[in-house]
């Protein structure tokens, strides 16, 4: 449990409350959702439309999901500047030179969004979904918690958004649901569909063959759902037993309904 | 997967298309969020504007946290009605008594709906959280989805409100997390805990001493939060293990943050 979270409303600097010394901006964590402008919230829209420095992940030469969602709010380079991620081509995430790299990315990144933050401006990073759901935002939070004001907007996660567009419910009465990365080894994803009653699939990529063969050993291919690029340009839904092929890219997942009570 | 989801778009009736016969309405499930209403989605914000008939599901003599939420709003009881639930006191889920008043319930709640929109009337379901993660939306989306349009709105859940005010990111790197129904037997718990790397435990009211033994025994108890009401007013988020009673209301929960890859 953490006690940097701030209430609601500031934000607006326009009226000039009692003279103060320097005080420090605030980091904003803010929730683009899963890839429709259309699901940003209230509160992300206000955030997006004020912050005065906008900050985005992307790897280099691309220019990143969360940027893409924010072109329906704003187009303002002159407050903006990407995180680019060291690495394009992908090592093993447990693999120490990437490890390293990563985090003397995260660390010189908190250390540009610290010189901002020091002079008073505030800045928001935009991320993906949730931005405590698996979300790069959290590694510069974890470093710049103890030192700014910080504020993080919720986001209707990507999951959300493709189970929304596959028009299957995912979870039912007393559904246990469970969120597995395709990246665990055979057994392991086995063992976890055995003990759950709905499941969604996520980091995909090259592991799709091996979740068809743990999905079909446990009965559940059946029921399957894959959808590719929920709620954005480009979106694809279809029964996983219907792919042909095993292509499968980043912003891709399974989904397992659940099945449970319905009177 | 289900292919009554429309794209985006319709819903203002204003201009006027080429001349057409009665068409129905569309049924709308409209993810309400974790409770304050800045955390709404800017559709469902339009969809709580325009829609000339708004539902919500409450209990008897109870208003409902769907339509509170709404409060921001709307305020307008001549376009609403409520769904009352049947039963104040509760009877156990799965007894026959319950299942049947609930399917009764359902339908004649589903009746109601299909009436406004066989006159072309489109019709919002206000839907705590999002309405295809345990929703009662999902009950009458069940019984009406192959009769009328259907568009459902991805909300921010209640879960992402909560661990957003507690403070915690929720999974790092591959972590696994798992939702638990807190009326899951004892042995469940422990079993589906160990095999998680992080925990979201629901529906908690008189189980919460379970949920604490099961969390003892599996050696997540000090990393365990509660949070009552996040987002919402009187809001309470503390250290499970530092809670000093069993009392936990329907709109609470347990949270068992990951601990996976922090570069």
């Amino acid at each position: 449990m953490d006690a940097t979270e701030r209430p609601l409303s500031p934000l607006s600097h326009d009226e000039p409350a009692a003279p103060r010394l320097v005080t420090t901006g605030t980091l904003f964590g803010v929730g683009m959702g899963p890839g429709d402008p259309d699901y940003l919230t209230v509160r992300a829209m206000k955030v997006l439309a004020e912050a005065p420095v906008l900050v985005h992940f992307c790897k280099k030469g691309k220019r990143g999901n969360a940027r893409t969602i924010a072109d329906a709010v704003t187009r303002d380079p002159a407050r903006e500047f990407p995180l680019v991620y060291p690495y394009t081509t992908e090592l093993p995430p447990d693999h120490a030179d990437y490890v390293a790299a990563l985090a003397g990315f995260y660390d010189d990144a908190a250390g540009r969004l610290a010189d901002h933050l020091a002079t008073g401006r505030d800045v928001a990073i935009l991320s993906e979904g949730d931005p405590f759901f698996y979300g790069s935002f959290m590694h510069l939070w974890r470093r710049l918690k103890d030192r700014f004001p910080i504020e993080v907007i919720p986001g209707v996660t990507g999951m959300s958004g493709c189970w929304t567009r596959a028009g299957t419910p995912i979870t039912w009465g007393d559904d246990v649901l469970t969120i597995l990365p395709a990246t665990l080894a055979h057994a392991a994803l086995v063992d976890r569909l055995r003990a759950t009653d709905a499941a969604v699939i996520m980091k995909l990529g090259r592991n799709l063959p091996k979740v068809r063969i743990a999905l079909a050993e446990t009965g559940l291919l059946e029921r399957a759902v894959y959808v590719e690029r929920g709620t954005m340009a480009g979106e694809k839904v279809i029964a996983l037993s219907e792919k042909p092929d095993d292509a499968a890219p980043y912003f891709s997942m399974v989904l397992v309904p659940g099945e449970g009570r319905r009177p």
